[in-house]
């Protein structure tokens, strides 16, 4: 057991120290420089909790700390934004390893460079982290509601990863490095989501609860349907974890111009074309069959 | 019980509707405004637990939901800013009253015109609620740690007040409408906050975990020492409560020039004048006897 000051102090001495002209931990608030002049400021939050977003007999504590991270960084992503700086508040149990827990914030924050500039621990039956991010974007982001009649679809990456890599870890089978990894230490599509903006991407959200559910998410948002024709299906992993398997943390995009994504994305691997947009909302089909809401939803 | 979909939508029908140029609550982040030019950004978090900070046989979760609100304008109060927008998690139970608890969010952030811009919401076995705000101030902020031997120290209003207002509804002996509000919806001191700084004032901190706790951390941040001659107690209160007692959310705030301070407070009432700062560093007195670091820290 441990005081919250003396474990704030500790904790202080795993980040990263403040960048010049700023404060960070441990006064009321953390002072920061504002974005640049002509930008958005972008501001989300997301909660992990031990037990619902995380299987702590199968993942560890560091990684439930670096997926709450992520989960941030992958929202900025989806707007075409680069992240700036994030505040971390854990609630968790006496001899909860706090430590370990920050090695994985800040193995993140450091990777995508983001800095925890502040936050919370308090007391908890349950460990709950709490990451509100900010960043920013120079111009318009990319909404989910921008997608039009006739646009392309294309998805970052493979998808169906992260729930294939839960599978292997829950059933002690042999264990797929890739997979396991896709689960454990999502990484955040950033310079992928700000290729898709440089590409003209009109509407575009990250798969965290599920490809199927999240793609209607920015269809409905949108006002327009879909075609699929493919979907990239990672190896190792079936269709429905594909389909409704979340935290996969890819992003889908929808655009006019199938030459300009092929040219944003030069010094990245190239997204894959999925299908297009059409003008029958709420009608949204993977070859020829109705594609289910299928996905991660919160029962509260 | 209702799926987190289809209670976002529900919720956002109870908070305000996003200002022109900004996108709130329903997409991957939030899409603001940056703070004017030449001024420093604000970023602060603050959780509170169900059993921990909320006592939810004595409190409603609508007050649960107004205190994580404030806890965190208090941080920005702190600094001499000015709040902006905040993002709320909510982690709870199927079943819990998120309508109530977002109404005493919404309370909050009406009253201090603070915006809802998003946050998240997913399954736990207990209520968590962690906000985070953003805010500005216009130059630099009051840090705690810029107190000097010599400056005076001022508290904006009576102590203790919260403390017994928990005890007089735990006890269900008559109630003081007076302390039972201070506990269960505290304001945050936010034009005192600013006020403080156009006095000049060389330090400041919030009276969140106790005031005698807060104001040694303000003379630890500060490297000086303090000598107490009064401490503003609140009618009903006692004095332990005035010294330990958290979530006051009073200020206190040190500065040299007294008469700069009565100018500053002309519009509001004026704050206490409770002693002065010493160059003996670890060194902290109330009229003769060492105070106690006593208040209130978590064990994790």
């Amino acid at each position: 057991m441990t005081g919250e000051l003396a474990a704030i102090e500790r904790l202080r001495r795993r980040l990263e120290g403040p960048a010049t002209g700023e404060v960070w931990i441990g006064d009321d608030a953390a002072v920061l420089l504002p974005p640049p002049p002509g930008t958005h400021l972008l501001l989300a939050a997301d909660t992990v909790v031990e037990g619902v977003h995380a299987d702590l007999s199968v993942l560890g504590i560091d990684d439930l700390g670096w997926r709450a991270v992520v989960a941030n960084l992958s929202d900025v992503a989806a707007m075409g934004g680069t992240p700036s700086h994030c505040v971390v508040s854990v609630a968790g149990p006496v001899g909860v390893d706090l430590d370990r827990l920050y090695d994985g914030v800040s193995a993140a924050a450091t990777a995508y460079r983001c800095p925890v500039v502040g936050g919370d621990l308090v007391a908890s039956p349950v460990v709950v982290v709490t990451v509100a991010v900010t960043g920013w974007v120079a111009g318009d982001p990319v909404l989910r509601s921008g997608a039009r009649p006739g646009d392309g679809i294309w998805v970052t990456g493979e998808l169906g990863a992260a729930a294939a890599g839960l599978r292997l870890l829950r059933s002690g089978a042999a264990l797929d490095g890739r997979l396991c990894e896709a689960h454990a230490r999502p990484r955040p599509r950033l310079p992928e989501g700000i290729a898709a903006r440089a590409a003209g991407a009109s509407a575009m959200i990250d798969v965290s609860d599920g490809f199927a559910l999240d793609l209607w998410r920015l269809a409905d948002a949108s006002g327009v349907g879909f075609e699929l024709d493919h979907l990239p299906v990672a190896a190792g992993a079936t269709l429905p974890e594909a389909m409704g398997g979340g935290e996969d943390y890819e992003l889908v995009f929808t655009a006019p111009d199938p030459d300009a994504v092929g040219a944003a994305f030069a010094d990245l691997a190239q997204p894959a074309h999925v299908g297009f947009c059409t003008s029958r909302a709420g009608t949204g089909n993977l070859r020829g069959s109705a594609l289910p809401r299928a996905g991660w939803e919160h029962q509260i």
